[in-house]
C-alpha cells in the first residue's frame, strides 16, 4: 500500500524531531511539508530539505498529503486538529494532548464526524527504561509488583519558552506528568481508587514547575509519581517493588539494579547493625543467602513503532496502541491531581 | 556532685545496649543493677557483671539508686514510668514512649506529681547523618531547605518479637517511625500544617510493616518520611533540597553528595539530550557553570550526650534535650499519620 505523506505544524524542537529524526526511519510515512508560524523556523525547515507552505491554509488544502502533525503549544491543539480533520486529515497530535478533557472530548466527536484518525504521541510508552519495568509487571520476576515510583527529576527549572506560561498550557504537570502517568496507567491494569497530589512552586513560575503525586489501584498497586525541576541529583527514574524483590532504574542510560528474595530471612539469624547512635536488627542487610543481584530484564515490546502503527491504523484498520480512550483517562487523572492539589484533599473514585 | 546509679528494667537488646555500651562512656551515670522477667536475660546480665534483682519491687526499693531505664514493650512503659516514679525514681524511657498520647499525659501528671524527671530517650537526634542535615538547615548551605526527604529501608521484615504485635505497640510507624518524625519536628522550627499518610501491610502482620507520610509545615516546608521493610534496594535515608542545591545521604555510612547552584542556568544554551524516545531541555543535566559538587558539612551538634544531659537536669536543673512537650507532639503526630491511612484523607491543622 501507499506511502503516507504528513505536514508538520509547528517546526520547534518536537516538529523538528519527528521530521529529522523519527519519521525518517519509517518506511510507510514521510514528511510532505512544513508550517510554522514564525519565518525563522520555516526558513530552518528549507534548509533542512523540507517543502514549506506560507500559511496553514496552504498546508491544509494540499491534496498530496493525508496527514498532519500537530507540534505546537498545547493550547492551539485544539484548533488545529479540528480544522485539520475538517479539512480531511488524519492527525499525528502531540502531548499532552488539549489543556483539558472537555477540549479532547470536543476534538473526539470531531475525529468521529469526519472519520479522521487522531492519535496522541505518547512515546514514552516506547522507552526502553519503561519497556523494561513493564517487563517486571508481566513476567512477575521479582512477585506481584505492589509499589511503583516514578521519577523524572533534574535541575534547569521550566525551559523559558511557552511551557513556563499557564495561557499556553504549560507547566510541568502538563508537559512531563502526562507522560509519567500515561506510563503509569499503561501499565496497571486496574481502576485508579484515590489520588492525594502537590504541585511545587519554588521556582517563582505561574505554572507548577513540578508536583508529586501518590496514586493508589483498585488491585492494591500504590505509585508515586514524581516530577522535579530543581534537584541537582537525582533519585532513581524508576523503584519499584515486587513480593520478592526490589528493582531500580537509574537514568535513561538504563542503568539499574534488581534484588530478588531467594529464602527466608532468618530472623534469629540476624545481627543488629550499629546504625547512627542505635542499634538495629530491622535494618540490618538481610543474609546473604535470603537475596541475590540479578541483571534487569530486557526490553521488549510486543508494537511496531508509533508512526508504523499510526500507518497500519489508518491502512490497515488496525487497532491504534495509543488509544483515545486512554488518553482521555490520563486527561482526567491530570485535571483530578490539579483538584487534589488545589483542595489539598485525596480525591477518591 | 556525685554520680547517678541507675537501675535499667528490661534487658533485651536496648537495655544491653545501654548497660553495655552507652552508659560505661558516661562519667556521671552508672548502671546499678538489672532486672527483667526472663531469668535468661537476668542471668547474661549477671554473667555480664551486673548486679540483678529477683523481682521489679526489689529494683524499686533498692535505695543506691535514683534512676531506672525502661527498656521493656511499649505497653509496659506506662505502668513501669509510674510506679518507678511513685517509688521515687527519676525515669530514662526508651521510644515509643507510649502507646498514645493519652498514656503519656498520665505519666506526665505523674512526673508533676512526684516532681521526678522523665525523659525519653530519642537517641537519633544525636545520629551524624540527622546532625549533617541539621547543619545545612541551619546554615543554608545551599539555601533555605523546603523539601526533606527521609527513609529508612530494609528487608528484614519486622523482627519476630513483641514488634510485630498489636497489643506490646508493635508496627514500623510506632518503632522506626518515632524517629524519623522526632527528628523533623526537631530540625523544622514551625507548626505542621497538614499530613497524608499510608501504612503498608504487604507482608501480613497485624501491624504495620512500613509506612510512607507527607508532612507540610507552616513555613512552606514539604517532608516525605518512609519506613520500609520489604525493600531489597535502599533510596537514600536523607534527599534534602534547598533553593540553591540538593543534598543526599545514601546510608549510616555518612556517604553522600551535595550539589550546589553557583550560577543561573542559561536556557538559550541547554542543550537538549536523548531521553529514551524522546529529547529533552529541561531534564538536560545543568550547564557545568551552574553546579558545583561539594563535600557534605561535618556533623556538629551543640548538645551533650543524652545521659549527660539527663545528668544536668537532675543535678544542675539543665533544660532537657528531648523536652517532654517535643515527644508529646511527635506522639499526637502518629496519632494523625494512623488516623490519616484510616481515613484515607489529608489531616489539617
Amino acid at each position: 500500500m501507499t506511502t503516507i505523506k504528513l505536514d508538520i505544524i509547528g517546526y520547534g524542537g518536537m516538529g523538528r524531531y519527528h521530521a529529522t529524526t523519527i519519521i525518517p526511519k519509517e518506511t510507510n510515512i514521510m514528511v510532505n511539508g512544513v508550517y510554522d508560524i514564525d519565518p525563522e523556523r520555516l526558513t530552518l525547515a528549507e534548509k533542512e530539505g523540507f517543502r514549506i507552505y506560507s500559511s496553514l491554509s496552504q498546508l491544509l488544502n494540499d491534496t498530496d498529503s493525508e496527514a498532519v502533525l500537530i507540534a505546537t503549544p498545547n493550547d492551539s491543539h485544539k484548533e488545529l486538529a479540528c480544522r485539520a480533520m475538517r479539512a480531511g486529515k488524519h492527525v499525528v497530535c502531540e502531548k499532552p494532548v488539549m489543556m483539558n478533557s472537555q477540549e479532547f472530548a470536543e476534538v473526539l466527536d470531531v475525529a468521529e464526524e469526519t472519520d479522521r484518525v487522531f492519535m496522541v504521541h505518547q512515546n514514552r510508552r516506547w522507552d526502553e527504561d519503561f519497556l523494561i519495568i513493564r517487563q517486571l509487571y508481566q513476567t512477575q520476576e521479582i512477585g506481584e509488583l505492589f509499589q511503583i515510583e516514578s521519577r523524572v527529576q533534574g535541575a534547569n527549572g521550566i525551559p523559558g519558552d511557552w511551557r513556563h506560561l499557564k495561557q499556553h498550557g504549560g507547566g510541568m504537570l502538563l508537559d512531563w506528568g502526562v507522560h509519567l502517568l500515561d506510563q503509569l496507567l499503561f501499565l496497571v491494569d486496574s481502576p485508579v481508587k484515590s489520588v492525594v497530589s502537590e504541585l511545587s512552586y519554588v521556582l517563582g513560575d505561574e505554572v507548577d514547575d513540578g508536583f508529586i503525586s501518590y496514586i493508589t489501584f483498585d488491585n492494591g498497586v500504590k505509585s508515586l509519581i514524581e516530577v522535579g525541576t530543581s534537584n541537582f541529583i537525582k533519585l532513581p527514574r524508576w523503584y519499584v517493588k515486587g513480593y520478592s524483590g526490589t528493582a531500580v532504574i537509574h537514568d535513561w542510560d538504563l542503568s539499574g539494579d534488581l534484588v530478588k528474595q531467594v529464602g527466608q530471612v532468618a530472623h534469629h539469624e540476624l545481627i543488629p547493625v550499629q546504625a547512627g547512635q542505635g542499634l538495629t536488627k530491622t535494618m540490618a542487610p538481610p543474609s546473604e543467602d535470603a537475596a541475590q543481584r540479578l541483571s534487569l530484564p530486557a526490553p521488549v515490546f510486543e508494537h511496531p513503532t508509533f508512526y508504523t502503527n499510526f500507518y497500519q491504523v489508518i491502512r490497515q484498520d488496525a487497532a491504534p496502541v495509543v488509544k483515545n480512550a486512554e488518553v482521555m483517562r490520563v486527561m482526567q487523572l491530570i485535571e483530578d491531581i490539579f483538584a487534589s492539589a488545589e483542595k489539598r484533599a485525596v480525591i477518591h473514585y
